[in-house]
Parts: structure tokens; sequence; C-alpha cells
């Protein structure tokens, strides 16, 4: 059922994709990012090309895939490629027309050589750069329906972690468990490697969880995700194990105020850059810029970092149906680390979080 | 400890590496892949290049990975690039000499193209493909118990879900216990998504788990994997619920059959082809020739699938500790799948297998 649903929409945006490429001369358009590949045409295999012309819509896969390609694509006719994609490509069963798109940003060199090389001396091979972001960025029905289930289903785990949480367990542990019950309630698989730091090391927002075990009084950051039908959740909390200090207490108390501020002023209309200045200049006052190290958020969709970036640097308009994470943060080298994300969609009145967990300071 | 032996062994590797490019007359060679990042320095973040001059090793990454660099990476220097790797490598604090190796195969045309800008008319940039592959085929003393180490824990984790496996619970059930358990004795993650089919899915070689719960008389295909300090394993056994008819049990001897003959003659100095063709030739000979659609098998490293192929197409001879699988099948479309898997090394005196599991068919 949902394969007839979304193809209603993808024809859409195969709509949206001919409309840029005429707009940029292109005759044709060849498709290399598998996050794209299975955002226009379903499939979500792990060897695809696509090609688009004003007439045709081809997914080129291998023989390993054909059953799954019948299963997953409605909207494009589909090519078991025996002698390779580039091969079949220029075999004269295409209209490529005098300039073919290339996703420059996604496809290695070596293979834009080879390919240039058989298109010949007549075809000219265009190099294209984040030609699909403005499209994937905004929302579909479909698309929200999916981000909502993939939040709640891990919002669903969160609940199921914490009471696990105590001094004989360790990072570990818990991150094995996140990634288990993501599986267990029918997710496809973790968004990213479940992040499970605590203490000292919360303090690098990257960190991998360890064999550590959790001790009375520090902080613990729970930033994870899940995937459902190819759409992405991402989220964070920060928890305690017993009771904190009154100054890693008031700390989360700016974390969480910075957050909520995010999502409180979020507005269409408003950019990227502005939203992250306005989080940051908030926690800056409170002392704490420098401690900040990272940007407000990101776009989720089927990449669980994707546009749009919320960031500094972004000078992005925000849009209605927009999906990203409102994540500040605070990270003192050698003590905490305190991060509050939820991932948002934004309404013509403003921001709606997909997640309902609450932020006042858990001390388990 | 890891740490200071390994950096004797990425001496002698990274000599090799020089050695390779002087003879291709290269000034400075940019690595961009990450398993031959994390295969020379050390270093396992997601952002990082590395340069490698006659006289320099340079691993650049940003701000995020400071403190991981500084635990994992020995052997070379950190540079943490704040304004991009491009622009850091081109600031003049490099000796680049008039030729820069550019591994074509992993960087994006578009990251290509903005590099040679920034290089400028004088140093030209080679596109170089697989430069690494022979190199990394051939495994040292501690990659090798690196395998070993993933391979055994991957196989306690056989043993432990093989009870498991009743009319009660599908298969999706059994590759969220894979994942947990590979993560509970302390592997890294899985090396890939568990494969967990029964019955006629099983004849896709490549089908993702269902909800689909285990029926008597069904075989049962796991193919799985795991990492340990950065080095994967694989391994296939297929096993059945209850007993299985004549006809399944009787091409099960011959996958076992086939297995074991590639695993009886693989030799130093025989060909992959040749290996390839005589394990083919064996299922050919019984009839399912068809049915065996894929190659034999792959060599495993940091990639789970990197060279040698054990394919009918790669005629490149095999050495002394090369780590490759040896995986025969045989599928039978709407009916059934077979796959016996080893991962072996290949010493002076034939193929060593990592597993130790039976390969006699179980029947639970």
């Amino acid at each position: 059922m949902d394969h007839q649903f979304l193809d209603g929409y993808r024809e859409t945006d195969l709509g949206k994709v001919r409309e840029k490429m005429k707009a940029q001369s292109l005759g044709s358009l060849i498709v290399s990012d598998l996050s794209v590949i299975r955002w226009l045409s379903g499939f979500s295999g792990s060897s695809a090309r696509l090609l688009v012309t004003p007439e045709r819509f081809v997914l080129f896969t291998d023989f390993r895939y054909r059953e799954q390609a019948a299963k997953e694509v409605g909207l494009a006719e589909t090519v078991i490629a025996s002698d390779g994609f580039a091969q079949e490509v220029v075999s004269g069963s295409y209209p490529l027309g005098s300039a073919v798109g290339i996703q420059s940003d996604s496809m290695t060199w070596d293979e834009a050589q080879r390919l240039c090389g058989r298109l010949g001396p007549l075809i000219a091979a265009v190099p294209l750069v984040s030609f699909f972001d403005d499209l994937r960025m905004v929302k579909n029905r479909i698309e929200l329906m999916h981000l909502q289930r993939a939040a709640s289903i891990s919002e669903q785990v969160l609940e199921m972690i914490l009471p696990l949480i105590c001094p004989q367990v360790s990072e570990l542990d818990i991150a094995a468990e996140i990634t288990y019950q993501h599986k267990k309630l029918g997710a496809e698989k973790d968004s990213f490697d479940p992040i499970v730091t605590s203490g000292a090391r919360a303090a690098m927002p990257h960190a991998k969880p360890t064999a550590e075990h959790f001790r009375p009084g520090e902080l613990i950051v729970i930033d994870m995700g899940c995937v459902w039908e190819g759409y992405a959740s991402d989220q964070t909390r920060t928890v305690a194990l017993g009771r904190v200090s009154p100054e890693d207490r008031a700390i989360y108390r700016i974390v969480a105020e910075a957050q909520q501020l995010g999502l409180t002023i979020a507005r269409c209309g408003m950019s990227a850059a502005e939203l992250d200045g306005t989080v940051r200049g908030y926690i800056d006052r409170r002392g704490y810029g420098e401690a900040f190290g990272h940007s407000l958020g990101h776009g989720v969709g089927i990449d669980v970092h994707e546009e749009p970036r919320i960031s500094s640097k972004n000078c992005r308009l925000l849009v209605e149906n927009m999906v990203f994470t409102i994540e500040p943060g605070i990270y003192l080298p050698g003590r905490l680390g305190v991060r509050i994300e939820d991932t948002v969609v934004l309404r013509s009145d403003g921001a709606q979080p997909f997640q309902r967990f609450t932020k006042k300071l858990l001390e388990l």
C-alpha cells in the first residue's frame, strides 16, 4: 500500500527534478547517491544508478537485486545491467541529450572519468553538487508519517532502557540494548551507532560508548535514532544516575532553556543561521558560548544528516515541512557534557517536535 | 599496548607505500579512503585525510577528533585542519612534489576538482585506482590476531543463538539477537547486517531478514560477522529446523563437499580464478552450476569485502597470509538456499580456517 501512496509523491518529485533539469539545459541526469535513489525510486539496494530523461526514468541494478527491485520500485523501469552501468547507459538505448548531469559530490573521480570517456566528444558531462537538496529538504505527508514513526519507536526504546541504567552496567551494555530494542520494535536498524557517554567522556560530542560503568552523580548523554521505511530519527536526552551537583544541574537548565528557545522561535522565513545564532547567543550570555562547539542542528530524512544544516554559516531560509534537529549542548572537557535534541517539522505556525519525552532532568 | 605493536607493522607498510610512490614518481600521496586511513595510521574517525611524502606522514582531521586521534595515532603527526583539508594541504606547509597521487576510486569527482584547482598548474594530480590493494591483502601477525578474535566472537554468538531458533521466533528476532550478542561480547559492531533467511527466502543470497517465523523442515542460512579492533569476520552456516527432506539434505551435502574441496585445494601460487573454477566445477558436475550465481569468496580485513576477490575473473595469484572467504552456495528460486562459508588465512601449507564450527547439517 505504501508503495502506491508513495509513487504519487514520487511522481511530483520526479516532475520537479525534470523542471530543474530543463532550467539547467540538461538532456539527462545520472543519479549515483543511494539516498537520492531511494528517495526518488524507492529502491533500497546497495548497487544502483538512476537515469532521468524528459521521457524516461530507469533504475539500473544487478541480478542480485532483481526481486527486490520488482517489489520496491513502481515508477521507474528496472534494467539489470549485466555488463555494468556505464556500458549500459551508453549503449544507445537511452536518449542522453547533449548534456548529462552527474552527481559529482557522490560519484568517484574514477567512475566519472570512465563515464566521460564512454560518453564521447558530443555529450558533455555536467558536474552537479547538491542538486537534490532543496527538493529533499521539504518533506511530504508520507515522509512525515515515516519520520514520526521512527521517532516514536526510538522514544519507546528510550523508555525501556532508562530503568536499566545502574552502576552494574556499562555504556556499551546500554548501547547494545538500544540497537537490539530498535530492531525488536520493527525498525530497519539504528540510524547511527547509539552514543551513550557518561561523566567526563560525555564532553566529547562524538565519543563512542565504552566498557566503563555508570557512576552515581554523573550526567549521561544518550543520542539515538532508528530507521523506519528508510527514514531516520534522531534524539538526545541527558539524564543522571542519582543526584547531581547544583552546578551540573544549573548547566543542564541552561541547555534545556536554550533548546526550548530554539523550539519556540523557529519560524518559516527565518534563516538557519538566525536560528542557530539566537540559541547560541543565549548560551553565550550565560557564559558557556565556547563550550557549545557544534552547530545547532541538521536536517533529517533518508539521511540522518542532511540539509538544512542549522549552522551559523547557512543563510538558507527555513520553509514549511522542513525537518531538522534542534540540539544545543554544553561540553566541559574533563568534567561533563549535556545535550538535548528533538527533531522537528516546521509548520506554518512554528516547530512541532516528533519527540514527546520529558526534558526535565531525570535523576535515576 | 596494541598501539605500539601495530606501529611497528605500520612503519613497514608505510615503507612499502613510499617505495611504491617512488616507483610511480609520486612526490606525495593523498589518502581519502577511511579503511586505508585506519590500516595505515590507526585512526578510526569519520573525518580524515592522510598525506604521505618521502619525509612526512600527516593525518588531517577536525577538532571533534582531536582526543581520539591522540589516542589512536602514533606514527603520523596529527593536524587539525580548521579551514578544511584542501585548504590546509596547499598551504605551503607540506612538500607535495610535482605529482600528487590521489585515490580516484574513493575521492568524489567534486573533491578532486576542487583539490586540482587549488594545486595550481605546476603540480599534477595523478588518479590512482586500487593503489593499496596488494599491500592490504597480505596480513601481518597482529592483523591475523584481530581477525581470529573477530571470528571467535562471532562463533560464540552463533552457538548462543542456535538454541533460540523455533517456530515462535522470526528471522528478524534472531538477527537482532546476533547484533546484540556481538556487542555484548565486546565487538565494535556487526561487520555487516546479519543475514538470517529461511525456506524460499534463502534463495536470494542477499535477502534481508523478515518478520516471518521459522517453519519445521526448512533450511536456514545464517551469514554473520563482527568487527574487533577494526578487523572484520565473516562466516555462514546453514542449519535446519527439524528434519529436512532427503533432497534438501543431498543439496546441503554437495555444498558442504564443495566448501571442503575449496579448503583442501587452496594453495599459494594458485590463482583466485583457479580456486573459484575448481569449486564451481564440482558443483557444476553435480548439476547445480547455474544455482551457484556468485563468486566463491572475497578478501576480509578492515573491509569485510576487499581484495582478493575469489572469482572466475581474477587472475591474481594467491600468496601466504592472504585472508579470504570460501563460500559456495546453491540457490533454488522458490525453494531453498544453502551456503557454507569460512574465512581462511593462506599459509605455506594451505588454507587455515578461522572458524571451527561444525559443517555437519544441524537439524534443530
